[in-house]
Order: structure tokens, then C-alpha cells, then sequence
């Protein structure tokens, strides 16, 4: 697979076209950004980190049959996924209230909610991201409701299965965020990635935070907690080049 | 009807209590307040005039069959009311993009929307009023989602006799905002008030803001444009004391 021309860089990822048409290559950036943009750092290893953890992730979610863009890691920093248009949404599931959840409403972090909620924000670093309703979605044509519905559901299965997942390895999933596209032949998959820069993570036993707040909030060694996420989901580099 | 005691007071309304147990006596104030009450003055006149819109516009919705807390003007800046249990939403109507949604959106006021959409907000001064989505109203245990359809489509319905009503006058009814209550047999009553500080309304000839963004936005005389909806309303006094 040959690495062809820039196509878009974003806050965390390089993406770059290949010789398949629909195929591109992603490069996990060692960039840490936080409250849209306004701080900044540079931390090596975290691209390295947040491209294992998400490839490991998005190979569970394969084997338990969700649809999704990845194709395969090829180095520690790099991996192959499907081009997609992306929807315009991030996609935000809320099991515990945390972060702008619990600001919102006055509601104390490590509340657990009667129910599992799917928030959904407008994609848009100029607008500031904001929380969106189902309606003006619609009016606004970001997306039609069937596929809002399709990738709530999605959402939710996806939800079962991490929840699960981080379960097993003592780790609360608190929330996480989601990013849907669209391939060629109008299939909606998951795309993005999912790792401790999208997911708020806690230690089941301390409530220790193993996730990108600690980069939020300054509240220690970022690159130790991901590696203890990557140590914990039994990560050993997968890369299949 | 005997006036009793003071039972609430808002930031543009006084609530008493009657001799009746379910009517509760409502006196408009002079106050008007912006941005959660940021910003504030006495316009001598703004409550009677409030109170006089709202009562014709409540003895229009009632002629239409749209169920309210409304009995009877009493004085010009007095009015009889079913006492009711707030739900904590504010409701708004939007036909046209102005406001906030237009802020949100960088969509430019003014812009009519492809349909018209009903926004929620949650009730709540000390949270600042915020956007919320009918899932989030769930899981908070805010109103049964029944409720929440039975209200949207109780706005719609009332926006249909509203821009009848202004059409009538010239003026187009660009977005306002409604409040629900349940009164003791659980019925879902529209409540509160409708005037132009809860409504948007621009003369369709000249543009011309006629209603509280006047006073949010120091367009000029506000007494001078709430009289003139009453004027082209028909407004006559029409107490029944």
C-alpha cells in the first residue's frame, strides 16, 4: 500500500490518500488538544498510544459485528481505514454524569444515570461543537432522522460491547464519544477512533481518571495512564504491514 | 374574588392567592429583564400593557379550543388564572431564525426555516435556561415523554391560530416562547403569558422589531411598539370585573 498525498489534517490525525481509492492511511498525532483548541501540548507517544488502543478497540467491535471504517494497524502510529464522508455529528454516550453533562444541570461527577443517554453535538470547530436536538438536525439537514436513529442505535450497541470490554479490565466507562461516515455505497459506519483521548475511563477500585481529562484538568502523567489502558487490553502492537 | 397573599413573585409577574383554591390572582409588573436578569428597568406602562395582550390573545387561543389557565382580566394589569404546576420547560415556537438559534448556528435573523421547529428549554434561572434534548428531559425525570409530544404539539397548534392572528395585523410572528403547567386533574394547560416579551414580532412592511428586543438590544421606545400590538390587536380593555 503506497502512501500518497495529504488530504486533511485534524487536531489529532494526519490523512493521507493511498493507492486504493478508498482506502486511506491515518497518522496518530502526538498532539494533545483541549476545549476546542485553546490548549495545547505536544506529548510523544501519545499518537503511538491512541493508534493501538483504538486499533485493539475497533478490532473487538468487528468481532462482535459492528460496522466500522477500519481496515488494519500497519505501524505503531499508522493504520488503513475506509474513506468515508463523515456525518457532521460527534456522537456522545453517557453512561455515569461527567464533564459538560454534569456543569449543564448541576449534577456530581460519578452520578450514574437512570439510563443510558446518546448526546449529539454539530460537528464544528467554529460554532464550538454544540449540543444539538434531534429536530433542528432535521430542519437543518445535517442528516436524515432514519440515520440519526441508525447511528443512536449503532451508539447504543457500540456502548454494550466497550462497556464490556472495559469491565473486564476493571474500568468504568463513564462516557465516550463517536464519530459516524458514510462509504461509497451510502453504508453507515463507524469511523474516527475510540481510545482514552474520546472515552472518559476510571479505575473501578480508586476513580482514578486514565483518560484525557488528566490533560483537561492537569492532573498528572497523561502517557502513563494510556499506557496503563494499552497494558490493561492486553496490548501488544498488532501490526499486520 | 378576594385577593389573598403574595404566593410567588417573578421577575415580571406577581402571583396571589383568591378565596378560590384552584384561581390564583396574577398583577403584571413594570420590570423588564434581559439576559437572565442581567439587565433590568421599570418601563411605567410595560405591565398593563403585557397583561392586556396576553388577555386577548388567551380569549383568541380559547376561541380556537386551545385549553389554558385563563379565566378573566380583572384591571388592566390584573388577571384571573387557574392555578397550575409549572412544567419546568420553556417552549419556543420558531418560524423564522432569530436569537440564540441564529447565534448558535451563524444563521443570519431574519432567515425563515425550511419548517417550523419547537425548542426546548429547561426552566431554570440558576442554570441559565439550557437548551435540552426530550432524552435528557427523560433520564432527568423532567416530564414523561408523552407529556413532552402531547406539549410540542400543543405549540404547533398555537403557532397555527398566533400567525393567523398577526398575519391579520401585519406583523410576522418570527418566534415566542410558551409555558405549560397540569392543573389538579392532570390535564396539560397552556400557561404563563404571551406577549411581546415572550414573542418576537417584526411589522412584515417595514422590519420593524416590536416586541423585548427593543429593550435587550436599545432599539428605541419599547412602551411606544407594545403599544402599537395592541392597537393593531383591537385592543380595547376588556375588564369584567
Amino acid at each position: 500500500m503506497e502512501k500518497g498525498s495529504l488530504l486533511y489534517e485534524g487536531k489529532a490525525k494526519k490523512i493521507f490518500s493511498t493507492n486504493l481509492e478508498d482506502v486511506v492511511h491515518v497518522e496518530y498525532k502526538d498532539s494533545a488538544t483541549a476545549f476546542n483548541g485553546i490548549k495545547k501540548a505536544e506529548i510523544t507517544g501519545k499518537g503511538r498510544l491512541n493508534n493501538q488502543i483504538s486499533s485493539l478497540i475497533f478490532m473487538k467491535l468487528h468481532e462482535k459485528g459492528i460496522p466500522t471504517h477500519f481496515i488494519k494497524q500497519i505501524s505503531d502510529h499508522e493504520q488503513l481505514v475506509k474513506q468515508m464522508s463523515i456525518i457532521p455529528l460527534e456522537v456522545v454516550v453517557r453512561n455515569i454524569a461527567a464533564g459538560s453533562f454534569s456543569k449543564t444541570f448541576g449534577i456530581e461527577e460519578g452520578t450514574r444515570l437512570k439510563q443510558t443517554i446518546v448526546d449529539l453535538y454539530l460537528k464544528s470547530d467554529e460554532l464550538g461543537d454544540p449540543l444539538i436536538t434531534e429536530d433542528r438536525i432535521e430542519i437543518l439537514d445535517i442528516a436524515p432522522r432514519e440515520e440519526v436513529q441508525e447511528i443512536k442505535e449503532q451508539a447504543l450497541k457500540i456502548n454494550d460491547v466497550l462497556k464490556n470490554l472495559f469491565n473486564q479490565i476493571n474500568i468504568e466507562l463513564i462516557d465516550f464519544k463517536l464519530e459516524f461516515g458514510k462509504d461509497g455505497n451510502g453504508n453507515i459506519l463507524l469511523a474516527d477512533e475510540i481510545s482514552p483521548d474520546t472515552c472518559r475511563l476510571w479505575d473501578k477500585d480508586t476513580n482514578r481518571k486514565l483518560d484525557k481529562d488528566i490533560f483537561r484538568r492537569d492532573l498528572g502523567n497523561l502517557l502513563e495512564a494510556y499506557e496503563e489502558i494499552l497494558k490493561r487490553l492486553g496490548g501488544v502492537s498488532i501490526c499486520t504491514k
